[in-house]
């Protein structure tokens, strides 16, 4: 029983639906952020579920990894190989299945990326919310229980994943969930595959809520002095109850980075972009209450956009930022933080960051989505550079660290994959044990994209 | 190992927090609804998490079976114990720990109640909006995912648990989740808690999401010719994006029930009773959008209550509807139903209910939470009548299936307890039997309310 087994009866059943060339290999053993490749012996291209749980079914019997691959945006490594074995790409399973306009729901296929689904809704006065800044698919973006710019208002992935087909270790097609709007049926289910990152079944359908899409939008981007009265016009504004689409942060540094990156002439100082949904008058009465908030707080130079071509322009800018920030240092790669705290200690978590990175001699800019409390930094990283990865790493142990004694996480919205192990057990304690042993229970071989999320399993070290 | 040695075991540490007197065994071996009692052996009282460990850590030794109890207004036998053992009461443990005022959330024990809750935050400007009408305790609540009146609005029990702190069948104390509004740290433990009624540990705390106190609250009753009209009056609210706060529905048997029980004079009618929060300008906006949507469905008797004792009798008329439904048969004991469908197959759901239930002899008011596509038909049955039982039971089955077909689920915020495990095969079909796999793997001597949610276990049948 080896991965060389399980490969060869992949082979005679997919035919050219697997994969062993080389560039295939490496596209799908690289992540977009500081993790050294680690490439998988061969790539499936399922074509439906069927085929999926054929393919576990056959890595499981054969003790060969299978790692599910959908756009390859994670940050966290999740989608490396390092114990080898078979990638899922995904790709080939992107159909919009069906929308359900009167009950707003929509039945897909785990490659369809986000921006695909709102292409196909324009004209259904519907929209699915979440954004995580990448083209990522629903698939993986349920994986990882992504949320992003709208979260404040919308809710994560675990808000708006209402049911899922999955694909057990064992090969067991399982559905959870139905499409009603709520249940009390028994254990949930689909929360348990939302955020699991694969390592606990492959999802290979998803009934996802989708949203009216709102009357009026106006979005607007203010200037602050500090952080601190940034941070704290945003925790104003959500003790109002002013229901904002999306609020995020930007520093100083990553202004820099958006301005020579998107050609804006943003001043050098720390940003609030927003975004408000509602009817008319209720945009009105929520952006004035907002510019009296921003006021109070010194904010200064309020642009409004409320055209579509502006806002798209705007948002574009603040998707970017990823690049934006790695083009501060040419050929770097990213070490990033994703702690999320409680809205009461933000400015002291994200002041305090800021002088621990001014303190170093790393640049890590930092942003965020503020209105839920989570902001990243992003050490720039020469390739290579053990002393540079070293003191990134410390840095993010000390801003996680913070996190969890003000009662927050180690990860707001990327997950675990194989970057944040190492903050388990002092987050979840006793909990971290129990995810270990709920991964037992599903997936005894540890098949299913092992070395991510929990620890190894005692009879497959 | 034996009931017998563990109650002794206890009794030496809990002294007269254990209690096996026949009035106290005899309160917490019956339910509110139709089953038959079944008595625990003790009754335990614990003070706090450590107690709760130990005693569960003894049980658990002695294959005694634990069940934990809350206020007992579960519906579907959650609380029975036809297995024996001891009952654990955890009225004791009602005590609010904090408010974070500036984070809206707050930590408390599962013993406190919804009332007393909203009780004690009435000062802060901040409320706990889930209302499943009895003064249910907050971790039973969490316990069957309960919601009711407001889910429309502000989500169920899933969505307003933040984090929780549990213990598990062999004693361990864990803490699930954080304080931070969003997290994708491993699996979701908090979500497989919160509906996992006391089967997979028991709840010692629970750190709930608040909500601002709307600056405006504005209800209304109003009546309809035809359930249809109604139905499709809620339907047409939803799809325009209102944020109703409240919309619930009441058959004209419901309407005659609550008319001689709470001393109201509606036209035995069917009607739907709504309120709406937000700003005065926002409440008026939705209101008068709202009203226009009513007069064509053809609804009249339009009655506004922005008087908050006007909205109190109203909402109190409507919690004593199942009081008031029970009263319509002197003596009798009540089968409900509580399926959940999407909102597009509501009007038909409920219109084919309430034919099957006209065609028979029985009495079954309908009323629901329909703005979620849940509704129950309260089967009023004569205690000890098995034929008019079976009848029931039958009508049930009807709806069940019928519901499943449509895309729905057998019970959207009651729970499976006893009464709803013959549809779970038929609703989750393998998922059920991984439900069983997580029940095995979590509590493998199946000690923690056992003969609820999923079938026995091998090992211990």
């Amino acid at each position: 029983m080896s991965i060389k087994t399980a490969i060869t009866a992949l082979s005679a059943i997919l035919g050219d639906q697997l994969s062993l060339s080389k560039p295939d290999l490496e596209a799908h053993g690289q992540s977009e952020s500081h993790f050294a490749p680690a490439l998988p012996d061969a790539v499936a291209y399922p074509e439906n579920t069927a085929q999926v749980a054929e393919i576990v079914k056959i890595c499981n019997a054969h003790d060969c990894p299978v790692i599910a691959y959908g756009a390859g945006t994670a940050l966290e490594g999740h989608t490396l190989a390092p114990k080898g074995g078979v990638t899922l790409d995904l790709g080939k399973m992107n159909k919009l299945l069906k929308i359900n306009a009167e009950d707003m729901d929509a039945v897909l296929q785990p490659g369809l990326t986000r921006e695909e689904l709102n292409t196909e809704l324009r004209a259904t006065g519907l929209f699915f919310p979440v954004d995580p800044g990448a083209n990522a698919t629903l698939g993986g973006m349920a994986s990882t229980r992504a949320s992003g710019t709208t979260a404040v208002r919308y809710g994560t992935m675990r808000d708006n994943v209402v049911a899922l087909e999955v694909v057990l270790a064992d090969g067991r097609i399982i559905r959870t969930g139905s499409r009603a709007r709520k249940s009390s049926s028994g254990y949930d289910l689909t929360a348990l595959f939302v955020g699991a990152e694969g390592t606990l079944g492959i999802i290979t359908e998803l009934t996802l809520r989708l949203h009216g899409q709102p009357e009026a939008v106006s979005s607007a981007v203010c200037a602050f002095n500090t952080i601190t009265d940034a941070v704290n016009a945003v925790i104003c504004t959500i003790q109002m109850g002013i229901p904002m689409a999306r609020i995020e942060f930007i520093d100083e540094d990553t202004t820099r980075a958006c301005n020579a990156f998107s050609g804006t002439d943003m001043a050098q100082v720390p940003h609030l972009m927003v975004e408000f949904h509602g009817s008319d008058a209720g945009v009105a009465e929520q952006a004035e209450t907002f510019g009296e908030i921003v006021a109070d707080m010194g904010g200064t130079g309020f642009k409004w956009s409320s055209k579509p071509e502006e806002r798209k322009a705007l948002w574009q800018m603040r998707h970017n930022a990823y690049y934006a920030c790695l083009a501060l240092r040419k050929g770097a790669v990213a070490l990033i933080t994703d702690v999320c705290v409680p809205i009461s200690r933000l400015a002291e978590a994200v002041e305090a960051s800021r002088q621990d990175i001014a303190a170093s001699p790393l640049q890590g800019p930092i942003l965020g989505h503020v209105g839920d409390g989570n902001y990243h930094a992003m050490f720039l990283v020469e390739p290579g550079n053990n002393a540079e990865m070293k003191l990134a790493k410390e840095l993010s142990n000390r801003m996680v660290e913070r996190a969890l004694k003000m009662g927050g996480t180690a990860t707001g919205e990327h997950g675990i994959g194989m970057g944040k192990q190492d903050y388990m057990q002092a987050e979840h304690g006793d909990g971290w044990a129990l995810m270990g042993e709920i991964k037992q229970a599903l997936d005894p071989k540890n098949t299913l994209n092992p070395s991510k999320v929990v620890r190894s399993q005692p009879n497959n070290p």
